[in-house]
């Protein structure tokens, strides 16, 4: 199994992030996915999102599958963004967790969190705290289709 | 656990899409997520992709995380678009397939799908073939910042 080391001639397609970065392309995305990983079956959730110290923090409504597929449990989030030439994706994984307190609700308010949809039925907080965060810039050697 | 059917007073905030529609608008996405259920733990990937006979279609790298996690799997892959009043979300679920023989791979190229990065290092093609599509229209409250 030996690799050989080459010496880029050309720009890497890919570069890898800083973790700044990944927040920063974070706090500007207004969509993102959340992965869940129940009884073995995954599933895939898009949610606006708000980004708050360095935390993920989204709405949803009681009772639905995203809630009792992602809370509690480890969990991916993913945004990305692109343009014609190149794109990113920031991955970040850990706990969510439903917010319960007074306290902890107060603080979720603080984001000024927009629901998609209508906002009575969006009266659960969600909050991942990240053990991980990766990202990625493509650059792309032939423009994609828009 | 009896439920009440209410009549909405205004245009529901989530309609479900046909599936025509979802392919639809697959086709017109140049970008989507494949996620993997490998070992236990999930993973999520931006791939570009085409369409090809209502089959996904995308190309990676040999030797990859992705190509390991995903190839004889049950995969699912997400694609989504949005303006600032309503989004759209199109969840595809089913097995992913190398492809090896020339004919395979002939009929893939039909699909003139371009590689990301550097053609040269995304040499393996992957097609998902659904057994599951499902599609989402959301309709905002309020304009989500972008």
């Amino acid at each position: 199994m030996g690799s050989i080391t080459r010496m880029p001639s050309e720009p890497q397609p890919v570069s890898i992030l800083p973790v700044s970065e990944c927040w920063e392309l974070l706090a500007g995305a207004p969509i993102g996915r959340l992965v869940t990983n129940f009884e073995g079956e995954s599933n895939i959730f898009p949610v606006n999102f708000a980004v708050q110290n360095r935390t993920v923090l989204f709405r949803t409504a009681e009772g639905t599958k995203l809630v009792a597929s992602a809370v509690s449990r480890e969990v991916l989030f993913e945004a990305d963004g692109y343009s014609d030439r190149e794109g990113w994706s920031v991955i970040v994984r850990g706990p969510a967790r439903s917010l319960h307190t007074n306290e902890e609700i107060a603080e979720a308010e603080e984001a000024a969190l927009l629901p998609w949809t209508n906002p009575d039925d969006k009266s659960h907080y969600v909050r991942i705290r990240p053990v991980n965060v990766t990202g990625r810039r493509f650059f792309f050697r032939d423009a994609i289709a828009r």
